[in-house]
């Protein structure tokens, strides 16, 4: 939830703008998340900027995916201009370019010695990896070690284990391997279920588009307008669905949690409305009631940002803010962050809001011409 | 298809430009152009800014949808830009900042009275279009007629249907009919079976972001290499899956048609190959043998637009692109165009190209170390 209060004009002016970043971002900052909930404590690289909806599209989502929680990203215009982590490896352009495959990874280690990782499947990734293996073993006799190998295509579940156990016994323990290619949460899950030996997940297309869903259905509503030097009057748009009628009011969000910091609910109200004790949570979708113990410890999430058109609030740095997703999503309850049968998280009106929402929606309906 | 000819460096530094840009854009046009379809004579207009992937996927994708069939977009700076018609109508917040919605008709038709289309559905449709009617009288009698009204909510197909006849009835008969509210292809295509009276498409989310299939998965694939003055060098990258395989050498596309100019398949061939005559097209899922008869007509798709680093290409403006494009379609199998059940167009390796790529294929798998 974000409020804007001003002038009408500004207000509408900002309409798109915030619709279109917020929008975006947080899709890619989401996906973001729940690759990495997948990959468990493996580090995430997104990879996507050839399938991104546009330069800035791919520029954007980089940043937001860093914020959600992977540890870089292979673009170097969101590298240099966000400060996130670089990071790709070899391209099958590079192995194809050269008659052999072992020419190819020999020349790149003359010209690279620390720094590479052996794309492996552009003909088989068995015989890609045995051939990377000498020239790591050269490598090593010369005093560096590779950083890994990449595994592109093909059954990876099956292929890491083999490749895990080929480097290990090649004496790479330290070895990392990098799996890419079609990746998404569900297919990075289901590799781990099968004891996938990966250290490292490139994902591309799905992350940075957001694939299945390419769009998050954020609007921007008007709650409030009030005349100079008069009482605010409330605003409501209707709808046949109730969770599509629009909310009135200046609003703030008051999220519950427990002794151990863990989140309840989220309850939405209106500022210049009485938050009842114990607040009671109504539901937009099927007008439950859920009653929130008094004295239950909470934080008001909205904080100003703009005031007088003067910024106001210390916009932290990306890391800090990914640091903050990071701790935010620690204190979520892990039900809402299964990838599978996932519970909902408890968010609806406090009650004197939806109070104040019903009468509105009376009024509406009633409206003579 | 896209042919890249020249010194490794600068092919690799264009890799990811060029498929972010054709990717998307092509995707978008895609979508766009399924949706006109849909649509049948209607104009549709790109209302998808505020849901777009980044500023410049909003941007890039008004401009795609344009030449995919679109009449306009709502993106201000895209008309700007690239020329494309802009326009839009009343936004919720206009209605709901007055305190009645006949008021904001009636201040919105005095400020702009020769362009008014009345959004009806903030509280009801039907009640709001009679308010419009209402408007719309007072405004004739002025000597200004409305250019229509938007429904944006609820069941659509049958709600355009009564204010067609309401419009009528109230002497409105040129009144436009505008439908918009997570629209597709397939949504209005439905409501086209059932009788929908829509004169106009505002098409927003799915068609910017190209939902539910968010990216287009082109690559950018070596297919030969050569020192200076010496001989083309076939190159192919290896996949268990037949199709993901790539094509090697100087890639064309020749496209067969019917004397009433119809495609009928493409070729794809290897520049420096023999076509065989007549041609037989490899299909590369199931290797089934197309024959196109001898003389049948065709044209060669490809044609130079950088040569030694000078633009030689008479660049089109949008429109031009977009008659283009329009052209194109009508020429299509008309099945391959149906948004259910459609059939696939015949696109596969000529024969010379396809014997080439199975050689080079047998010997990367026999390639010693």
């Amino acid at each position: 939830l974000i409020r804007v209060c001003g002038p009408i004009i500004q207000c509408q002016l900002l309409e798109t703008a915030l619709l279109n970043i917020l929008n975006f971002q947080s899709l890619i900052a989401t996906k973001a998340a729940r690759v990495c909930i997948a990959a468990e404590n493996d580090a995430v690289i997104e990879f996507g900027l050839r399938r991104a909806q546009g330069v800035d599209g791919g520029l954007s989502a980089a940043r937001a995916a860093f914020i959600g929680g992977c540890a870089g990203t292979s673009n170097l215009q969101a590298g240099q201009q966000y400060e996130i982590p670089v990071s790709g490896t070899q391209a099958h352009s590079w192995i194809m370019f050269f008659e052999k495959e072992s020419e190819a990874f020999q020349i790149y280690a003359k010209a690279l010695p620390n720094n590479c990782v052996f794309l492996v499947d552009t003909y088989d990734s068995i015989n890609g990896l045995r051939r990377a293996i000498k020239v790591a073993k050269q490598l090593q006799k010369d005093g560096h070690e590779i950083i890994g190998v990449r595994l592109d295509s093909g059954d990876r579940a099956s292929l890491s284990i083999e490749t895990r156990r080929m480097l290990d016994k090649a004496g790479f323990p330290n070895a990392k391997i990098v799996c890419s290619g079609d990746l998404d949460e569900f297919t990075i899950a289901e590799m781990k279920r099968r004891g996938a030996k990966i250290d490292i997940w490139g994902v591309g297309t799905r992350l940075t588009t957001g694939q299945p869903d390419a769009a998050l259905g954020g609007v921007y509503k008007l709650g409030a307008v009030r005349a100079p030097h008069e009482q605010w009057q409330y605003r409501i748009k209707l709808s046949g669905e109730s969770a599509k009628t629009s909310c009135p009011g200046l609003l703030q969000v008051r999220r519950f949690h427990q002794l151990d910091h863990r989140f309840i609910a989220d309850a939405i109200y209106e500022i210049d409305h009485v938050v009842s004790e114990p607040c009671v949570i109504v539901d937009l979708g099927n007008e439950t009631h859920t009653e929130i113990p008094a004295r239950t410890e909470y934080s008001d999430l909205l904080v100003p940002i703009f005031r007088y058109g003067e910024l106001i609030y210390r916009v932290p740095g990306i890391e800090a803010s990914r640091g903050y997703a990071r701790k935010q999503l620690r204190r979520a309850p892990p039900a809402i962050l299964r990838l599978n049968k996932s519970r909902a998280y408890k968010v609806g009106l406090e009650r004197s809001l939806h109070e104040l929402r019903s009468r509105l929606i009376a009024r509406a309906r009633e409206q003579r011409d």
